[in-house]
């Protein structure tokens, strides 16, 4: 494993295993297995768990992290083949070696530019990074993917004891006052598929994911011996529900249009996930989302604090997801 | 100890005690005490020293740290009740516990909403944290309070020989361009009292501190045998006295009303602390302030730079208080 | 070795042991050469390598550091004798002492004021801090200096082989557009100069670096053997180079009047390094600049990213040079 990027290109039995030592990490302290290394986290946007539970999570393993945002530091070009006249002071081509000339591994998060689907889905930062990074680097939420939620997610899922085969897993969009990445449900929708489960992406029309997200999954369900499937008819979808994964997405159909897009969105207010969502169809079924989560909008607090609620898991599991993804970049002997 | 929320609540024998550990970890280093542990410190306002020296402190005991601020991080929202359709992107009911699940310990800093004295005397936000903090708490500086300052002030007056019974400490209010928040006066009035001081509140007529925080300290110096008194004469206030502790804050009588409080502070160009503020009858007296301190506003620059002066020696000390908080609430054996 | 402010006052003899200590720390990792140890770094301005290079030092030598930076602070007052009514909130002779009270050494980062060239040369901030600074300082670059990237330079200059006596050193001017600081090219002419080297310093009319500036150079190339000139045309300047240190500052001759300045700058667009500045008279001639770099307005992107380049390796030398600093000033025995 020389980077961590996506979840996907882990491959399934990769996965298991870097869930299985997120574990372990638990379990089992190790406090001086990443002893003198250090680890450089680059913001381009805002954070409170990555930049936490990356910096708590790394000095649990005996090692240092240091943090650059633009506020402290100056806006970066991402783009070739342009003259630098505008306010980008630095080109990521000299600022992530030189970066990775201080550090172990880099870590960066580049939220999607939001204005054209298909440059975004290419991963326009993400790729410009890796391909200049010489130390191993690890994707902290890009445009259409964030691996290190999902890993946290999928050892949430294993904790829980949801099953992989025959799980039932329902991705839901909600309401939000603006529109927001997809980057999460894009990661959580192959994870739950590269698992084995049976996913249901519950959303309005004019939401669906964008095709070749869809598409990804739909290969990692085969893979998997699960499936993917997608409506917006909630009754259907959260019939047997093990798990019910909230998040608000921008509108795939008016991507980079953002009077189309609110417009669509102002008849939603629906979609805010209440109790009677769950009913007698799902009794047991658990409430997942990633956070930041706003009340009464994406979901109601009753639901957001009640005995559905995982989400405090799903957060602190970020911190042993991550150790395990630095522990098997960084320690010696693991590559 | 749970929580180090309030100096008052510790009770007078552990404050005394905590002292007793601050001036050990500063003659005796324990460079592992904290090995392996990590704090989470929380900044909603600016800070300087208790950024610096609780970093630095935690280092000092072989922990580490990591700091969240609104800039790197989002607006959290601290009323329950409200829909979520405004700024803030996250509640203080999962931050907090999501933060808590990396950390061994948190601190926040949040200061007065300054619109609503009541409201603020109800501790709105720290409540609202210590409600919710499943780990060690330690206020950083909250609307009312900055424990952590009057905890390293209590151990300047050791320092200094300041005695406790019969010791002369006036707290004066001072000059300022601005209405400047209560904790600080709050928190080392009950301080002093507590430490069994004869405490004289000197200030102009409209700025004496909130009833409920004067019956604090009444009853703090009533248990510990010092006293509370208040004026707006400085030659009594300052006759014997032992230590002028100064600062400026809000005219309580016009508490969230900025212009009648401007109006009123307007006409206080006296309230300087000068050289001739001492005079023959405290030749010896000390000076004291929190810092940041305003010069030639607050305080003249002979003064603060004089012989009279403690001010760096109050700062160096909140690292050792602090580290003697961190050991308390974190070091095995201690609990 | 008390504080390093800057390279030329350590003496040529000195600095070589610096640079022989950073290839010793390159080459033989100390991890726990300064266990306990806490390094403050003060950021008045933006910072990238700086910032990352020194906290991954410290950390690479056992130490710790935290980070003071104007976002999550306030601002400072600097000058003596003013009443501190505007907008900053504590002066730098209470903030140095204290930060100094809780850290081992200091780094600061304060740039030139920018209007008044005489004012600037006096490193007013830099004193300011200095003067009442007791612990071991570092300057991370302030108005007329950089000696931390002087002293990774002078690395490099021995990493790549370049000869002191007789290697030929060109800092040329270069194009941008906004008027930059003088720092880095008045640091870099006085470390080749010291270095022994024979410096043109490349430049149009009107961008000749400041007579005090140019008088050390040429003090320190007396003591060394070297030489210093400069001129306008670059076919001379070129002759023979061993190599091209390009960087891009403020004209001189109308220092502090942007207006006349940006004039001055409109007409020089020929000032691009590219590939035919070398030409057959220096064919192997290095590139170097100190980063940030604009690309197609300092430097083209094929000279930037091609053989010639030598800016990854200069960055990274900035880690090494500051282990050198530290090492120096901090562990033990060796001061």
């Amino acid at each position: 494993m020389k980077h961590f990027l996506d979840l996907l290109g882990q491959g399934a039995e990769n996965a298991r295993d870097l869930v299985r030592l997120a574990t372990r990490l638990e379990q089992t302290p190790e406090p001086t297995a990443l002893a003198g290394k250090v680890l450089g986290l680059i913001f381009m946007n805002p954070s409170l768990r990555t930049l936490a539970s990356f910096q708590a999570g790394m000095a649990r393993l005996g090692g240092n992290s240091f943090v650059i945002t633009p506020q402290g530091s100056w806006q970066l070009e991402f783009e070739t083949g342009v003259p630098m006249t505008g306010n980008a002071a630095e080109h990521v081509r000299e600022a992530i070696p030189v970066l990775a000339s201080y550090a172990d591994a880099l870590g960066i998060r580049a939220f999607a530019g939001g204005k054209d689907l298909d440059a975004d889905l290419a991963e326009p930062v993400l790729s410009a990074v890796a391909e200049v990074c010489p130390v191993p680097l690890i994707n902290l939420e890009s445009a259409f993917d964030h691996p290190c939620q999902a890993l946290a997610d999928w050892k949430t899922l294993d904790d829980l004891g949801v099953p992989a085969a025959g799980g039932r897993f329902v991705l839901s969009w909600a309401q939000h006052p603006k529109p927001l990445p997809q980057a999460v449900p894009a990661a959580v929708l192959r994870m739950a598929a590269m698992r084995g489960m049976d996913v249901t992406v519950l959303r309005p029309d004019g939401f669906g994911l964008p095709q070749p997200i869809m598409d990804e999954a739909a290969a990692a369900a085969r893979a998997s011996g699960g499936t993917v499937t997608q409506t917006s008819d909630r009754a259907s979808a959260m019939d047997g529900a093990h798990v019910l994964y909230a998040k608000s997405w921008t509108a795939t159909d008016h991507y980079g249009d953002p009077a189309a897009e609110a417009a669509l969105r102002a008849g939603l207010e629906g979609w805010t996930v209440e109790e009677d969502w769950f009913g007698p169809a799902a009794p047991d079924c658990g409430f997942m989302h990633c956070l930041p989560v706003r009340r009464e909008v994406v979901v109601s607090a009753d639901v957001l604090e009640g005995p559905r609620s995982r989400v405090i898991a799903q957060a602190r599991n970020r911190m042993y997801a991550q150790m395990a993804v630095l522990h098997r970049l960084l320690a010696k002997g693991e590559n």
